[in-house]
């Protein structure tokens, strides 16, 4: 039996996205962002989707680019105060959490050092829907810690140990065991 | 030390989501789709990217519909399948995969009844950015099976048992243990 839940935002697992951006002086900022992901292959693309009362947002509209760090379980509670805080508020928040930051090589936002896998990105669309602004970041590159890296020159899941959101919940998770191959495991369907 | 890694679409964890659509006919077809995320509140909304060469595409642009299905563990093979195989090459992509489908009632797309938890969703925003087309899907309604419920009303993960996609290794992940809860642990470092 099926039960209307009504309008609810129930998609299974959100990832946690902390989104990189430099304000109007050059000082760094991190959001913990919920709504976003892949949008595009080519070019490679990230969709974010961000209130416009978000410091994170006017910081992009002025430097048209940003990063997208991939924080790790042990990372879970920094995380969890850079989506508590807001940088309108707290100008100490980025001294609080205790990360440090880069530049890119490649865009104008701050790399985080402490998180293993970061996208840099540039701001290819902008566009108001709803409440909140959907913005498109082309990809430039990702950067990971060697000491995530499996043999073959990949991200291995479990040493980069990412976390994610039940949307109903509102808790945390970490990754699971491994139960199958993409395009691989239907083929005993065809 | 950093390496960098190439434009690569490492956002962890990657959802699964499985699209559901009417054809011109009235034929449901369920697609596997890695693209897309939540990129609203108000309304409440999923985008999904979608490739111009999915038959989902051409359907969803008859339709003004879709729905969004979140398979469970026990679903990777059929879910896995449904992305193996299009309806363009093989018409009884749905008899194979042993899914049944009834029509929502709120939208004209399918509810798959082997899906415990389903987003319905009207079109609200269709446009192309590169080599996908972004879909903005206002969900109207979710339903989920009542045996996937908490004693709140909201959705137990435990029950659901969502699967998710690591994007380097190409593999299926159960989800794991909670590790904390949102706008909460955070707040110890304010």
């Amino acid at each position: 039996m099926k039960k209307s839940l009504g309008a609810r935002r129930f998609i299974y697992p959100l990832p946690v996205l902390m989104v990189g951006s430099y304000d109007e002086n050059g000082n760094p900022d991190v959001c913990n962002v919920g709504w976003g992901g892949i949008c595009c292959s080519e070019p490679p693309c990230v969709m974010i989707g961000l209130h416009p009362s978000r410091k994170t947002l006017s910081n992009i509209q002025h430097s048209q680019a940003f990063t997208v760090g991939i924080p790790g379980a042990s990372q879970e509670v920094v995380a969890d105060f850079l989506g508590c805080v807001t940088a309108k508020v707290d100008p100490d928040k980025m001294a609080k959490s205790g990360l440090h930051a880069v530049p890119s090589e490649h865009v104008n936002a701050p790399v985080i050092e402490e998180f293993k896998l970061t996208l840099e990105c540039r701001v290819a669309k902008m566009e108001q829907f709803g409440s909140h602004i959907q913005i498109i970041g082309e990809i430039v590159d990702a950067l990971a810690d060697e000491d995530i890296l499996n043999e073959a020159g990949g991200v291995d899941i479990e040493k980069l140990d990412p976390i994610l959101v039940d949307p109903s919940a509102d808790t945390y998770h970490r990754v699971g065991e491994r139960i199958g191959k993409i395009f691989h495991d239907g083929l005993v369907m065809k």
